[in-house]
């Protein structure tokens, strides 16, 4: 017969934990305190994932400086590999929101580690005299060192999955700006008629516009390669050797792949949350271009008889259980409100890093928390928002023309050809009479019929060809 | 000869102060000390009567208790009426962002008070020993009482003064709810046409909005009666008398004409910035309606030929220098930007109310600033938008007619009398072939030409009459 | 054998749903269309019960209307319940983060109400000629009214759920206030030494902010008791018959218990997001707070032996896996991070209530996901910080009343006894020489040993008894 | 005699402007459109003088290309040059939050030139048949490029001040830890006593966190060099000659020293406020991390009794008019508060930018505005924080000292010698007894005095000398 449980010790006295669980007694605790989202870690498999690389870096530096038995280091790299290959990730059970500055994710995947690495010596969960949490898992390894570089190479990994994103859907505006670049339409500043141009720009814009927030977020991603591993307590490397933040750091960077380097001032870099600040910033960023492309989406595609009814978004699914027909723009709608999210997910983290104190900011698991649901949403966004919207989008070609045709903002066009004063009046008749601007132009003998067309060329208009000679 | 400077005497040593000057020693520090924004505290006249209201108040209260000469009180009351009268504003001169929980601001307070007072009582700017501006004019308070009494007592002037405007602009959107109760149009969900209504019951909202939020900032306008003053230093009152805060409080009362409670426990109070953030809430609330209302108010006036042309905004200014004829929406506009300020401002009052520290909130005075600005600017923006905009708003009837009658959401409100599979089958139709809903109905004989349009009255449309019989 | 799908039909065409859910089609293409946070609806039990009320209340107003058959009805009403009971929660799987404005949430409502009523009605699922999810279960609604009426139920009773954790809070607080009546300790004001109070002051603070606090909360969910249920599509009440509306609402107040009223203009209700960002305003309010008394508690209790040291919180887990014996106060740590959290879902709510446009504001679903998660973590916060540490915090009362009596703010106390000019010689020497006040007022025979320790007592210097005759 | 008054025309009818005003008609109508802040664009003359930067840049341009003659360009060059030399800064009269997309703004720059070089020319001003606020010196242009471009530029030579400033606040803080670079003391996590360190290390990293900013700072100052002039309206350069772009710019870059550039894609450019994004969320991070340096000098300066007592900063105005004696931090709060202003900007920013719709964004001048107070306050705060605190702060060496020695968090130092069981046994006996950390290991002959003696040096307690052979 098998217990049900064992015992576990910590400062604090013994408690049972599940004989079945990698977790000990620390992650008990903090189950119990943190009782706030029902969420747990395990949500961040990236964090997970990284949490086990530093861990499995750690004990290559401590075996390589002869602080750890190779036997003991084969076991906990081992673990931490059958982590990163994804399992054991259900053990990881402390809620995203916890306080204590990550102590107990840390613990969490000391005591998983430890466990796992236990059973592959052959010895039993728990049995740490053989093996043990602190003093083999984080030896030479704080909270305030492990836990920051875990969040920021966890952060690295997922980032790269927004830019994917991000491509997809610069792709899919791109491939539009492609499609449409020959269809004429009304520009507008301030939701005012202004001068023509055409659809292919406008979604050409939306490209570009993702493109230079894909170069100033891989700007950002290079911030957080900067670790503090080696750092311990407070930044000054107590009780970590010489030769141990290096070690460390470059089998860290062999396991990851990644380019990271040691922070020149560990002291400030145990403390700073700069770069987490920096990143929410530019994401906030791309949620505030993100939110206007579909606020313009939104309002293009108004009507279908009522509204501005230049494109057609593709139906996604039936709009309204009352209103027969209605199809409504759900997808811009989501990503909308993912922006907001993203905004507000900002403040939390801005207020997060100004509450750090003295050699530390405790407040970097409602970081980890914001940034990374920040991230993993806005990919989620882009990819929806480009499948399941941007590439269905179809315009309504002949009624962008006409509403061209019969805009007044023409006539500014003509401005250097039959001067200001002329072309105001114009504009005014044109306004009270509902008349067209090339009619009145015409009808006043103001330029002969071929050299009107000639300066109303689509190609002309739209800035896209060279203005015919005078 | 007069002299140019005056010699004044703080913990710090001897300063001189220009000999005209009725601000002292202190107040110079603090303008040495605060060089941050260039804009004094006399930019809120709200304020600096309210600092002579409580000097005023406490005046009397320590002479009525026995503790200050009536000679030496009858001079300070004179001078904060002076003050209360418009005089000496210039005076105040400490930057509006300041260290010190407003203790710059209530010195500068005291020194006007008392050299304008000894100068009543004929003596020199400066003589101190006649009347002290700390243990005369500052008898019985400190900063820490002092400066959220004054704070609470301007901010309910100004708000008052917002009130007033909001009042203003939801007359003036009542007024056009009045006149465009006919005009029918669709209404819109989602930016999608929806079912008919009328311009007047989509301005009507706008009123109704206003005025609930209206009885929310009365309500939170409330909450600032209750005043610290006989808290002295942390809430503990020591060293003011027994007796004294409620005779304060009396004076304060009846010298304000507003009904001015103590606060039961004065240790909270004096922490407490509870109500500034509450009132900051609503004034972003505010915000946030103002906002929405001028995006709609913009988007109906989108135009005049490529928009949705409904209304039209009166013209108050040349919209742009390239293009002719072309008028914006500058009103909405600036309204627009004076919501993102205060709901900015929003979160600037609440990391400084976070920010307090055990007994005291040392970031008082952003709080006033912020507050004072959002108030201010609001109340502009009130009027401004009532007057500049809404009050000339046309609308475009015909074409709003037009629009219902050629809608596809029309068959809606068929959906009782010809049901939901049929009333899909029109609106398909009507879509695919750019066909109106009443003619399509007509054709296929489902509802007699008298019947649809008796279902398709305005009225019944609109909501606003009973439905036909069936 | 049974099939593994159904097939159902809408607007875009035919999809196989599998067989054993009570979800359909629309909540198919939902659950494909917003991949955006993996969380369900059905994280939110207050917003599935409400739904269910809904349901319930209007089809009895329908059935007394004469518009649904009383054997209908009946069936919905008792899937209504089940769900109510608890039931069928896992068949909400729409995503919390939505396009669409409610009306995804509200199709899983009406599919899911429908099927389970068709198997108590003897039926399959999906056989929807005998009871439909559109025209039965939503029978004279529309998602625009259905969902913010059902939002706000669920508000009111996740909001009950928060004020009785500040209850618990506060009662906690108080309890430490009594406990702490009579140790005298210095206050501070900007971190500087200020003059003595007691403890159990300081305490009483914290218990009166969250009593005002809970009054604050409990007059803004007062706000959300107005409802626009009967407003169908954008107010105006199409096709909801003479009566509905009443009826709905008397059937709903009394399902829910709640006293519930319909807005007077549903135009304006139907668009409005107000009381929404008034309750997360009040929400912020409290967060802020609680994060302010978190700051105190983590300040007043660092140390163990380089910080001020003035109270104890109880051990809950070890603090460090390399310092030794180190705990950290982890708890207040976990509140200030909710309270970050809440302050940056106010922006998220503010934007959404912002973005609104004309008739409908289509991001009710992300303020609804955002409030939620304020109130509830809120709610968690309280308990824990009233269970895991309050109860537990001890005093270093000796410390404290020696530090009282080697202040230098104890000077204060004596200004009106032996004058402010004598005070100050008193403060100067006592800083630079390191000796105590009462001392020095003893050898320079400034009062009498008697006088002086009168002067001194506990009560008079926290303001708490009368102060000794001059 | 002279009139008083002179009439000008535009759009909307005649008015008469002062005739001394340099300013004509639409300065006048945006003047009484937007009686907002009462604050107006003179407050930013770094925007002045890039507007006549551009001006000048465009009229050679203009003159290059032969659509200016050369007397007219060689005027408004010359009126260019004039403001930028700080000339008429006081006819820039429009408030600083305006609707309009800063048409205002660029039409109050349009006629003072115009009416300048009208004047050099030998005209009266107003006599606009001679040169043309529109035609002439706008000639080329629109408020769309003219505006961001001016915008930029401007904020280019205010960061630059801004750059300046943290610079010196570096220094200061580089000054200090060199200063304190031998003074031991304990390091604290979560407000916990931790580790040694020396105080240099701490005034050390406040140093490097500046560093990094100003680094991150000059990056986003470089995304601003890239300007949209040459894009006319919409960002078609429509009526912009072939040429115009690149001279303009050329011509530009030389005039401001700056290495502008032309964006590629002139359309995107127009409407995108990214960059201005970019640089808020830059200033915030700044903001963050200058707070929290300030916290921390509030934190370690408490007391001067019952707090950490730690450091003393300079006293530079006493602290309260009750408490004989009392100074407070308010160099540091007053840049705390700036911090919480420069935090909401960012909010007001991100707002304002999410709001742009299709091809521009009407809401840069809150944008500007923002941004302008924001690099300015931060500017002043950097510069008071060096020149009246940092520079003048002392440390209390021995009180420093003692707590280290005193300290329990020594025995983790002692860790790799005597075993983690030993040190929590030491660790928990002391924290009981109040005993020292040394006095018990000796007691306990767990270590040689000499060996001991060796471990607890300054040096390797504090990371920055080599640990001893074990």
């Amino acid at each position: 017969m098998t217990a049900a449980t064992r015992s576990e010790h910590d400062l604090l006295g013994d408690r049972d934990v599940p004989a079945e669980a990698y977790w000990g007694v620390h992650t008990l605790r903090a189950k119990e305190n943190f009782p706030i989202t029902g969420m747990t870690i395990s949500a961040y498999p990236h964090l997970i994932d990284a949490l086990a690389a530093v861990k499995e870096a750690a004990a290559l530096a401590n075996e390589e400086l002869g602080l750890l038995e190779p036997k003991k280091a084969a076991a906990i790299v081992a673990a931490c590999r059958e982590i990163r290959d994804g399992e054991l990730h259900d053990q990881f059970v402390v809620d995203v929101v916890q306080g204590g500055a990550g102590t107990s994710t840390n613990m969490n995947a000391n005591e998983v580690v430890a466990n796992r690495a236990l059973e592959l010596l052959g010895h039993a969960k728990g049995e740490y005299q053989h093996l043990h949490p602190n003093e083999d898992v984080n030896l030479g390894q704080s909270t305030n060192d492990v836990y920051p570089t875990a969040v920021k190479i966890a952060t690295v990994f997922a980032v790269r999955g927004l830019l994917d994103a991000m491509s997809v859907l610069q792709d899919a505006f791109a491939a539009k700006a492609v499609e449409f670049r020959d269809v004429l339409k009304m520009g507008r500043t301030q939701l005012q008629d202004a001068v023509p141009m055409t659809l292919g720009q406008e979604f050409s814009a939306y490209a570009v516009m993702l493109d230079e927030d894909r170069s100033r977020l891989a700007e950002a991603v290079q911030l957080i390669h900067e670790i503090n591993l080696g750092a311990t307590a407070i930044g000054t490397g107590l009780n970590a050797p010489a030769g141990y933040a290096e070690s460390a750091r470059r089998h860290l960077a062999a396991i990851t792949g990644l380019p990271l380097v040691t922070a020149a001032d560990l002291v400030e870099a145990t403390q700073d949350c700069g770069a987490f600040v920096q990143m929410s910033g530019v994401l906030k960023r791309i949620a505030v271009k993100l939110s206007k492309s579909c606020n313009d989406l939104r309002l293009l595609s108004s009507g279908p008889r009522a509204g501005l009814g230049e494109i057609n978004l593709p139906p996604v699914q039936a709009g309204s259980s009352i209103m027969p027909g209605k199809v409504n723009p759900v997808i811009p709608e989501v990503v909308n409100q993912v922006a907001f999210e993203v905004i507000g997910n900002d403040v939390t983290i801005t207020m997060a890093a100004e509450a750090g104190q003295l050699q530390l900011n405790a407040f970097e698991p409602i970081i980890l928390h914001s940034l990374s649901e920040s991230i993993t949403h806005l990919r989620a966004a882009c990819l929806t928002l480009a499948e399941r919207c941007v590439d269905g989008i179809t315009a309504n070609t002949e009624a962008l023309r006409a509403s061209v045709e019969n805009s007044i903002g023409l006539v500014t066009a003509l401005n250097p050809h039959i001067g200001y004063t002329a072309a105001t009046d114009i504009a005014k008749e044109a306004l009270v009479t509902g008349r067209g601007v090339a009619e009145l132009v015409l009808e006043k003998g103001l330029l002969p019929a071929d050299r009107l067309a000639a300066l109303l060329r689509p190609e002309v208009l739209a800035g896209s060809g060279p203005a015919p000679a005078a």
